[in-house]
């Protein structure tokens, strides 16, 4: 890496699943030579799902540029992407990167912004195929890496996510080192992690209950998607 | 689970390792019929590692009692063990609750307060050999279950503890339905996770790292155990 840190701007907003951004800070965080700023548009007080609330993030629009842009996902992140404000401020941050990067639905934020045309990316199980209508192929890995673009599924995909990039840009090395420290030895008590391996019933569960949110999901995208589509 | 619901009481405090705590938290703050309290000894905002604060924390005072308490483990971990205000919230919450809980270094908490004396326990690999000076048995195992004692090994493990104790508290298929959710299929990009397997180069440059913090964690460790052993 050069002198001037490796600046990693990872980007909240109201209502993100918070460990989609938590994990890979951790490990982000911990890089040597690497600064991260976490950000908001708003700047300030950010609350994320489950009650937390993080504090002083700064503003988007006071952050001139980064190496490397991480957008976590969650259950608004279909909001955001019909913020104009919000996602003017990823396209400004996106275009100085040397590494556009999301975790689980961050994807469609970057996708809404229009940086994932004829990319491979990664998502949430339960939303990946939303990433086609922004012209995203959606790809079921754990961790997509097409170019300049490296993304993660769902949610707890992130800390693998995370030792991915820190293997490209800190080295394998680093990466092993950093995961010897959050002791990254996984060991699920159960074999329910994706939709392959759970219990039938317990998939018809949870996919019952991710239905319930779809057709506003897909109608937020859709929007989305044809604004993409008329601006360019 | 009662018509009341769970109450799940997460102690943070500064310089906590915030991913011991917001693994656990995604999966607590998401069981049906639980209620998750973020406090703190002295309430509102708690800095944890890598520059994250958490805004809003309820004072431990204020909470009369819990159903569970967890603590998450951190540098700071050997700190607050001799913070005596604390080590009094700490004890009075445990003698609620039916279950005492941790992830990484948090076990040291619980070993202060005297409620390990006996007990099997987990802790991060390079602090595991503390845990005697508490009268506690170190057992390296991911996740260790000693009667109503539940606790986690470092960092990352603190996803598997909390899929055992939602299971425990709510039931293997919303344990399940919760890893589903959460998409918790980890696929480590290296096998650097613990020490058993990580790159013998790799395990001695942190060995080095971790070997400067461990003359002054062993002496707060020391001073915590001879008040234990004079009070307790």
């Amino acid at each position: 890496m050069a002198d001037q840190p490796f600046r990693i701007v990872e980007v909240l907003y109201p209502g993100l699943t918070q460990l989609d951004f938590t994990g890979p800070h951790t490990v982000f965080s911990r890089i040597p030579g690497a600064e991260t700023v976490v950000a908001s548009e708003p700047g300030g007080a950010i609350e994320s799902d489950g009650g937390l609330t993080f504090a002083g993030t700064r503003r988007m629009a006071d952050i001139p540029s980064c190496d490397l842009l991480f957008v976590p996902g969650g259950l608004a992140a279909t909001d955001v992407i019909n913020d104009l404000v919000f996602m003017a401020e990823i396209r400004r941050l996106a275009s100085s990167a040397r590494y556009l990067t999301s975790v689980c639905t961050g994807s469609l934020v970057l996708g809404a912004a229009g940086l994932l045309q004829g990319r491979r990316a990664a998502c949430h199980w339960a939303w990946r195929q939303l990433l086609p209508l922004f012209g995203a192929i959606a790809d079921p890995s754990r961790v997509v890496r097409d170019g300049d673009v490296i993304t993660g599924g769902g949610v707890t995909a992130g800390i693998d996510f995370a030792l991915v990039v820190a293997a490209e840009i800190a080295g394998e090395a680093t990466a092993q080192a950093l995961q010897l420290n959050i002791e990254y030895a996984p060991a699920p008590p159960f074999q329910a992690g994706c939709p392959e391996t759970a219990p039938a019933k317990v998939l018809a569960q949870v996919n019952k209950r991710m239905a319930a949110f779809l057709p506003e999901r897909t109608r937020q995208v859709e929007a989305a998607a044809a604004r993409l589509r008329a601006t360019g």
